[in-house]
């Protein structure tokens, strides 16, 4: 057996403790063999975590990775014209190419940043797929299938890409990869389609995964086609029978929430791009409170402008204090488990707990740092204190991604290079 | 003359433009002395800013920068139950040294973050300035005054010693350190002792900062001490025609901000503080359309978790977003702006613009790392993507206070050590 130890260091347990302790991970089952007394773990190899604390990779429960080529290119405008003038015509002209140079962007990015498995929903996701197995994170994928401008022959091609996606790569580099159907929102998928979706995720055996209620504009085109709101929709289309969770909920009111908690489905509270946005604040105290599932994700690095899950845990605690004007709301144990096993939980891995038989997917945050000192309470520091560039070493599936910031599952120079050459084409081309 | 080059970088211009240009500092005078073409400037000593950005210092327009030692030791509690359960217990115990050991954590931090100016109101301020003069930092510092609770003598005492600070450290470090009356509260100062307040900072001639309607509970207090909201008695006890600037402002009405605008009071907005603490989200896009001037703080590290400028030049353009249901409310360029120049006005400095011949107060932002990548928009980078840990350099009143991440003004592991045993210490005491 090879193994790899992680060393000198503490550990987030699952109940939120902090303590000092070292892992031992068996690397080819991918999975935590022992975590022992500081200095008991005998291992091949050895990570350094002195002075850090060892945390669950961190779970981006919604992005659209690739997006990365397009942050900066356009910022301060509400979501739709934003989406409409300045991001679908760049769009329209990528490639698979520019899909897979920006998707091992964002990888790159999230790897620097801790994440250890991710949500895509884009569109040549396949090269993001190809891009996911080499670079070692784990992730849920799935083709955005749209119906809205779109003739009966072009909606057929869509379901027919998003099933040949899952049939290629559900389950894929021994179950790192994993697929879903990803119907693009309830407003921009008609609800016949979502029923047939709802069908061919049951056939597949597959979840499910769609944006609902991002804007007041969401649930107005929906009450507007379908005479009621958008979670009622999905829900009577049979979409939330399936394993299923939303991305951003922000305009939920009580009847959705109960819809939700009522069926199990899921929330990816996307909170720094729902500001950007100006969508506003999703009620995620209110989904918690009746038990709704919930994870956090960045959405694409073009509405945030980057993949700091830790920037993203942190916005989590703080916004719920202001919608709930409750400064207890969402405290720094809750939001740290939303950052890592709510996600995974969502997604349908079984990470994101520190546990022996776990599979190994682990950041190490460094704590060496003012910003650190004192250390009254390390769980405050990781939620209110820690972000991206704090992270040292990132390991997902008992394999080393990052080790003392350098990447080491993909070329940090060239995936740079690639992408910043195709971004700056894509932008050349709708100048 | 002895002259600093920071050399192969990137300038952001006054008007937010980003160039690229050297700039030549003469470290004599500590101002900026050219902007040049690259590669045009010789200096005696260079700084490397080669895939970098050079910007104006942040300026942290409010702070109570002692308070490091409580970061973390506290969280997740509305305002003043966590004062007045937690922060006033401990902070009855600091002494003088406990303060700068404090104040010194809080430096370091801010020199690692790209923070050259600050404005702090504590008490043993004297033992603020001091650490200020060692660490090279710019500020406005003030001991607060209260009158709540207190007997005559004790507010007699209070005025004494706020004046005698400003006697003491006003203009000190050669220029460096200013000194301003900091009346704590609206709500936690009688009106009369505003009004003397006013009277003494017109004699001292000297700016007036205070805290103003941070929660509903002072403006609700205010109102029934005084039968006005906080802004109308600040005004009619003459806080109002000094220069004076208000901490938080969250619960401002339109008479209130039509208030700072016709006296050209400005506010230093704490967004991250106010989210943490259930403040509230303060109107910073109205009290802009109405000329009130405005900069940005982190208020306190322990109500923050930290001292990260670029985060809250980030948060303030987020929330805004927010608040105005509008995602082209406060701009990025706009919000570098106010954390820069805008925060400046506010002390009283003349510093926040790369200009020749203004004082050399400047930050070298890396931009190597994939977040930054592509680099369709620096100025988008800098807003929605930087934070601390991307300053390479720090340079205030022409001195290098930070090369490559290495601060030279202050002894890190020493600083650190202090700071952690005298806030374990302290703990221990009301243990």
């Amino acid at each position: 057996m090879s193994s790899l130890g992680i060393v000198g260091g503490t550990v987030l347990t699952p109940d939120g403790r902090v303590e000092s302790a070292d892992i031992l991970i068996d690397t080819d089952a991918g999975i935590i063999e022992a975590i022992t007394e500081p200095g008991a773990a005998g291992a091949t190899t050895s990570l350094d975590a002195s002075d850090a604390v060892i945390i669950p990779g961190l779970v981006n429960a919604h992005t659209h990775v690739a997006m990365a080529l397009l942050r900066g290119h356009a910022d301060d405008k509400e979501l739709h014209a934003w989406l409409e003038e300045d991001i679908f015509p760049v769009e329209a002209t990528f490639t698979a190419g520019d899909v897979e140079a920006g998707a091992q962007l964002g990888m790159l990015e999230m790897i620097k940043g801790g994440t250890t498995t991710f949500c895509d929903m884009y569109f040549h996701e396949g090269a993001i797929a190809d891009a996911a197995v080499e670079s070692g994170l784990r992730c849920l994928l799935g083709h955005g299938i749209l119906t809205l401008g779109k003739d009966e022959a072009g909606i057929v091609d869509d379901l027919e890409t998003a099933s040949s996606f899952v049939s290629a790569y559900h389950g894929s580099a021994d179950g790192r990869i994993a697929a879903a159907l990803m119907p693009h929102a309830v407003r921009t998928v008609d609800s016949a389609t979502l029923t047939e979706v709802a069908a061919i995720a049951t056939d597949l055996d597959v979840p499910i995964h769609l944006h609902c209620s991002e804007t007041t504009g969401d649930v107005e085109a929906v009450l507007e086609r379908d005479g009621d709101r958008p979670a009622a929709v999905a829900s009577a289309a049979g979409v939330f029978d399936r394993d299923a969770f939303i991305a951003h909920g922000v305009h939920l009111d009580e009847d959705d929430l109960d819809v939700l908690a009522a069926t199990g489905t899921g929330i990816a509270h996307c909170p720094t791009a729902n500001l950007k946005l100006a969508s506003g604040i999703a009620p995620i105290a209110d989904a918690l409170d009746r038990g709704v599932p919930v994870g956090i994700g960045t959405d694409g690095p073009a509405s945030n402008n980057d993949l700091d899950m830790l920037e993203e845990v942190r916005q989590a605690a703080l916004l719920a204090k202001a919608e709930q004007q409750d400064a207890s709301a969402l405290p720094a144990p809750t939001a740290i488990e939303l950052g890592t096993v709510g996600g995974a939980s969502l997604l349908g891995f079984d990470v994101g707990r520190i546990e022996v038989g776990a599979p190994a997917d682990l950041a190490v945050i460094d704590l060496n740092a003012p910003k650190f000192t004192p250390r009254h309470d390390i769980l405050s520091h990781l939620v209110y204190v820690a972000n991206s560039g704090d992270v040292r070493h990132t390991i997902c599936d008992g394999q080393i991604l990052m080790r003392d910031r350098e990447v080491l599952s993909l070329d940090e120079t060239k995936v740079r290079e690639t992408a910043a050459e195709a971004a700056v084409q894509a932008i050349g081309r709708v100048a």
